[in-house]
């Protein structure tokens, strides 16, 4: 089935019936993560994935008691890098350049320009900026999720300092984003399966533009230009 | 094809050959865009389309030059509330009830439940919360492109406040968030096709955790439920 029908199969299930989900499904919506694209190819978050019970119990503990913590089959976390350093980006472009058999240093100049870019913002909204990044994924993980014909609900309410310190993901440099629960729906206690899927109206989502619609900014200043390197 | 294969055969592609793109293909581009589920389904984003070759060169220079810009099709830009207050998320709520047959009040415990966690975020958390959302519908916009065999290149490389002037999205209570050129790759010009795609391994990427692995964090105060409202 194409995408499009698979994004309006899918909904924010609010009642699973604790079916298991086969490790090939789970293992098919992870690599649809792995695969996302993210800002200079840094992936600069990961997946944490839960099954155990017991855990699921203290999740839903600071995830304002949603049942779907409980009821799905597993619950992906996704956790973006809490700030950028040189440290973090060299790893990273180091292991890029080794897959592709090209000397480190080729990256030093990009590296330089991301970095002298992402320090004059601060760690608050490096934070964000990793962040939006594991939002790219979670969506592969959605759109695959509904491939697989795996319900999934897409959640950002839990207290994320709760979560980070539950799973010790501070330590490492790490703040939780946002959650996924993974399962099957039990439509007779879903009250949302039903409603109606809203969304904005073309006319109202979609704009055109062109030169006559757009203002005059004069002269721009900027010649620099960024090559180089590019994630995949 | 299956999703896991065309986010293995798109790229972020460096040069494009100035080919169109059919018209159905950019609608449904745009309508899976669409389709992507966002925080309390607010969509609190839209996408702005350019194909005015005018108005590409002007975008390319506040976009460091990049070649894409005007070597592709279309241009989509994504632009996200700079905020949240009571007048736009009632606005979309009454429109989603109206859709629903259900009374606007139905909305409004939940409503002042997220305008009051929201407004202790402050404006710059808000506007970083909108634009994750549309990082989302970003990510099914570039699965969709993949889907439909055109190349797509996912840019945050340009000065968003140069963009917003332009396109005078101030105005209208948004920021550009991240920009998405729609063509077709030229391949003998375009350095990065032939090299390997990266991503971290999978041990790294992924890390599974059980009951053990937690922290003890005590007894969890939150007797909070969420309730009584999610998107679609």
């Amino acid at each position: 089935m194409a995408l499009l029908d698979d994004l309006k199969w899918r909904y924010a299930t609010k009642k699973m019936n604790g079916t298991k989900v086969s490790q090939d499904k789970i293992d098919y919506i992870l690599e649809a993560a792995r695969m996302a694209p993210s800002s200079s190819g840094l992936q600069q978050y990961k997946v944490i994935v839960v099954s155990d019970r017991d855990l699921l119990e203290k999740i839903k503990g600071v995830a304002y008691h949603q049942s779907q913590i409980t009821d799905c089959s597993h619950l992906l976390i996704f956790a973006a890098w809490d700030g950028y350093n040189d440290e973090r980006i060299t790893k990273v472009f180091n292991y890029m350049m080794d897959e592709r058999d090209l000397p480190h240093s080729t990256m030093d100049s990009y590296k330089n320009t991301i970095l002298s870019l992402y320090e004059i913002q601060g760690q608050e909204w490096q934070a964000h900026h990793a962040a939006k990044q594991s939002y790219i994924s979670f969506a592969m993980a959605i759109a695959a999720a509904a491939e697989q014909k795996v319900d999934a609900t897409p959640i950002e309410g839990f207290l994320s300092d709760k979560l980070d310190e539950l799973l010790k993901l501070r330590d490492g440099g790490y703040r939780s984003t946002v959650i996924l629960p993974l399962g099957y729906r039990k439509e007779e206690e879903d009250w949302l399966v039903n409603m109606k899927k809203v969304r904005l109206p073309k006319d109202k989502f979609i704009t055109e533009m062109t030169i006559e619609d757009a203002a005059d900014i004069g002269d721009l200043p900027m010649t620099q230009t960024l090559d180089g390197f590019a994630q995949k």
